[in-house]
């Protein structure tokens, strides 16, 4: 074939280097590209795992040192999805180094790295894309249309709840994500992110919030450092967490709709429960992550009488990215989200086309994450402050 | 029959007036109660539409003056239904006259006069019931069984909304349940003091919490004054809607929890959304008066591999109150809880039981409502205090 | 009340005698009727069951033979709840005394008494009733608005199930309706009946059919022979199982529609599962009486993209008899479809308006349930031979 | 790495050609497997299109002729996804080759055709799978070991649809899958095969059944011979449809449960309503493929008032299946289904376990199939000859 590689070179390799690099893979199968993405190497601290992760996701060669490729010439695109705490540091010199960037979410541990990370970008020229790869669900895109089209008219509300429930159990060993100096946060970066992200995609941007944090279990054995989902626990010492188990807040939206928004890790029976209800003056919406294919839609304007929500399987042809995959009815999963997402990047970067979410967005995620933690210790409303 | 009637005078005739009534008249089919509930007047001010009232609910007599009813030797029980603004004088009236009395939601319009109505009742030693009927549908008595037995362990979460879409249209004109002057508060009162009482019902006090309040439409046509849910509009002339159109909330309960709570009239495709989730270290309950005759349970005891929310039917003989009604998968409908509800308390009337919720409940609840207005207004959290 | 009174007498008081009794008490209630139903007499074997019912269900006078019921003239309406074995002479007695008729389904154990039974209310004069309530939820009122209003086009398929587990313990006892003398057949009759009754309401006549019927449990203890579904079991004592614990049958309409019944008693989990779906050319209709308020429609005209079934929750103002009773999103129970399905009756008597289902109808349920045990017994197809 | 490779060689490149290719790829990425599948060489008449797959699919070879294929030293096994027509020629050649034999549902156009496959396989000591795919969503793995493990106890009840709607436009073309002569039968072979396997499967085999087979629509526009799902219509020509648009029947399995099947290509807003409902003295499963993570179970033995459906998210690590692809509540989507089956059957080729649906399953498939078709035609029940 003559389409033109996409040379990727990728730093970590936990859950969300299995999901990328599945990704990058399987994109030239189901999408018509003008590049085609290439697993040139990838990059991590431990050896033994990287070389395991290289060979099992089918990189090219691996390094454990990640500023040797960022330094290699034969690498276009950087692709970080390592812990919070190393994604400014990481981004800033992919993007110096004229490499483009892609980032996981959330961006960045504060606003302050967030904003340095959007600078490094813009300065560089360099395209950068932040991962809140659930804006590209076919159903989330659908909704996003409609909304754009004015099927609902004014929006009053919106519902937004991403509800785990893995770390329960008490002797759940002290992973990364529950170390602040690692994470930045706890349930409030991880998955409240992503219910932002959403909202601001679907609704727009937030103006000010009141907000609560809340740790239930605040002491946990020592885990693995390196650890993921399946941490093994030591339990001969135990760690404080100090990161929120749960968060949630009230907002207004600039537009005036008022916003609910819970994140939590604590919500027993819900595995992976990210969903909203959204309500316009013409119609609602609503979605949830663990079916993810349907969208249910109400319109006002549907004749008295034969009013409901109607249960959309968004899998036809005519549905947002449905039509690179299978005939209706044959739903696809949570990897698709990040297909979607990186099929619509990669266009991007030989077409020069917009492609969000970018590191504005992240910017503007942090902006608000970050008054969400000030309104929670401050115990008032607070005003997000853009920078 | 030898059983003692038990007379009942009845103020107010609207939506209320007819689900009260309903439920007195059929409770003797369904329940082997000590006493017969007899309905024996009815009060309002319109003389036409009370005679009417009188003839469709069954009342033996009528009248205009509510006091009449106070005096009457032959009335047992006074059962107010009118709009909230008059709620405290009649029921401190009937209490004064040694009336049993029944009171619909919001106790009152104010803490002040919760606090005064609570004392007239305390003090003539008469009983007293707040109608905060949804406490009695078998699914959440379930819910509550459950919860006492531990079987959920230690609450982390409540998330409750009230959802309704009834005064959408900017044309629906301003009845009395949008006129502060006669209703108090507007979602709040009306929706939110009934997932306040559920909440409380459940998971038990609540300690502080951040409000907010929207009004959506400020001015609507104006409707004839007495009107209720089928009013007609005017539209020569308008009014400014002074109340609330939506209301959210966050709280901590007394126990640690945390709840999120949402009422609102603008959400679109909710005809009666009153929904809760409650989150615990063993496991979750799901509710929904839509259809309320089922309870969601998720026991994370349950085996590895075959966990997951269950879907119960409560209307087996073996659920709370179900036994009087019909074969399993039978459903009841709403009018339901209003017949558990006078059951169990015209029960307790004879024998002397407790039964709830009550005056106490009613003072407590008009606390935390007077806080979230509080809050709304300061912007700040504001911790409940309770008289 | 200048209304006239409308007399009835009741013979039977089980279940359905709770259900109708019910429904007779509070349609004047809910409904304006031309009417008004006075309990005036109801008749059992048993003396003391049948005054405890009196009492419970509030008749003025009982009797333990039923015939001095038929010879009084202070009786209008004769009603039928026994069990099937004595529907025939009961209700050719009454409409021979000039009494109308109410007769629970099915209406007879063969289509011989099907057809003396409609012959002497024709020759008689009177009204009858076959209480096929189901078709008076709203929801399936809705459904038959849709198909007469051409929204479904040609109908392709019909398929309907009524599942139930209320006797899957084999250690449940032999009841009434599990003994082919008293009942005729067993799940087919009782409840097969009614999804066939649904399905010619809807969708019109059956053609031909293919059947098969099963019998799991085939001894049973011997239970009291009066009783109903808490019927106790007397262990030592066993007998046969005469009649299907479930039946299935697929069916040619008249109109060229596919239909495929199944009706079990032996489906765990299945308290109440009455169910249909029903497939046209322009769209599809569901229904399950476990969540009875709710219909969930498809439109084949809906825009592309945006197609789904729809869940409408039948209890806005404009369905069907939901003004009667409550706001929207208040929903109704199981009683209802009784009082829907008298107040039609009762209105009809008045004003000459047509009811059904009537005997006729009765007759031709009855001829498909012969057919469906004849075509179990030859297994082959056999056509319906209406009487 | 130094796995064996596994080199393949397909016939056949549409919709079945796309969803075994990209589970091929993916294949590696998610399993630990003792061979690497490679994508060797593609055939198919249409030299444009096959390389245009080739391209697409990643196929480092194509032939416009099958039988050169089979020739090859350097393939392993032959996949067969052409029409039906094809199927016993090419699997009867591939096998006598020495081939490995992967062949698309149904297995043939005949029972005859089937038994010569069966044979050829035997014969050559090849390994031959049947692509019933669905036995290998994790829901339905879990169903199996459920039943398997005697959960359900003794099965009463089999209802199982394969409701789809898109060919009810009458406009639709007449695609192979509307010609007999290709196809060999319509809905009956294409979906009703795949309900009788996941039947076979969990409940075992069926001895006897009648049946009934519809063509709605009996004339349309001629087509794209080649035509798949998106075959576009020559509206200047019209030919007969002589394949079955729907097919019920009713069956008795060897064990004495009950089945109730249908399959449809005109059930309106039924994009992919694969689904199936099993009833068991002790507990119920339901499944359907359009929410295809889910299972849901009730278990009789639950706790008396905590009893109902649980709903399963199978996407936990104790799940089959589940481990290899994404933390719990994460779904996995249509073509997983693929990579299950053919992981196990390419584990199986190495250590020799079994792996079935193997040519055995779909001899028997098929004569299941043939008995439905006789049915129809003879009208009566007839007994599953099996050969």
């Amino acid at each position: 074939m003559s389409k033109r590689a996409l040379r990727i070179g990728m730093i970590g390799y936990q859950f969300m280097g299995k999901a990328h690099s599945h990704a990058f893979r399987d994109l030239d199968f189901f999408f018509d590209l003008p590049v085609t993405p290439v697993l040139q190497a990838i990059a991590g601290r431990n050896e033994g795992a990287v070389r395991q992760a290289a060979e099992q996701y089918g990189f090219a060669s691996y390094d454990t040192d990640w500023r040797r490729l960022i330094e290699r010439d034969d690498i276009d695109v950087i692709d970080i999805v390592t812990p919070n705490v190393a994604h400014a540091e990481m981004a800033i010199a992919a993007a110096q180094a004229g490499k483009h960037v892609i980032c996981e979410k959330p961006l960045a541990m504060t606003v302050e790295e967030a904003v340095r990370m959007r600078e490094a970008v813009e300065k560089s020229g360099v395209r950068a894309l932040l991962c809140h790869n659930y804006r590209y669900a076919p159903a989330v895109q659908l909704a996003k249309r409609l909304i754009d089209d004015g099927r609902l008219g004014r929006i009053y509300h919106v519902r937004a709840q991403y509800l785990q429930d893995w770390i329960m159990d008490p002797n759940f060993p002290l992973v990364w994500r529950l170390r602040k100096e690692v994470t930045g946060s706890g349930a409030l970066g991880d998955i409240g992110a992503h219910i932002l992200d959403l909202a601001r995609f679907l609704v727009g941007e937030v103006r000010d919030l009141a907000a609560t944090m809340e740790t239930f279990i605040k002491e946990r054995p020592l885990g693995e450092m390196s650890g993921g989902l399946e941490a093994r626990a030591d339990r001969s010492q135990t760690g404080n967490v100090d990161v929120d188990d749960a968060v949630a807040f009230l907002t207004h939206f600039e537009s005036g709709a008022l916003g609910v928004f819970e994140a939590t890790r604590f919500a027993a029976g819900n595995r992976n429960g990210n969903r909203f209800e959204i309500n316009g003056e013409r119609g609602s919406l609503r979605w949830d992550l663990e079916n993810m294919n349907l969208l249910h839609v109400y319109l006002e304007d549907d004749e008295p009488g034969l009013q409901g929500f109607r249960t959309i399987n968004c899998t036809e042809p005519v549905h947002p990215f449905a039509d690179k995959y299978w005939p209706a009815g044959h739903i696809i999963g949570y990897e698709h989200t990040f297909m979607n997402l990186f099929a619509t990047f990669f266009k991007s970067l030989v077409d020069g086309s917009p492609c969000k979410p970018d590191f504005e967005d992240g910017v503007r995620n942090q902006c608000i994450l970050d008054t969400v933690e000030r309104s929670a210790a401050t115990k008032q409303w607070e005003t997000v402050e853009y920078r």
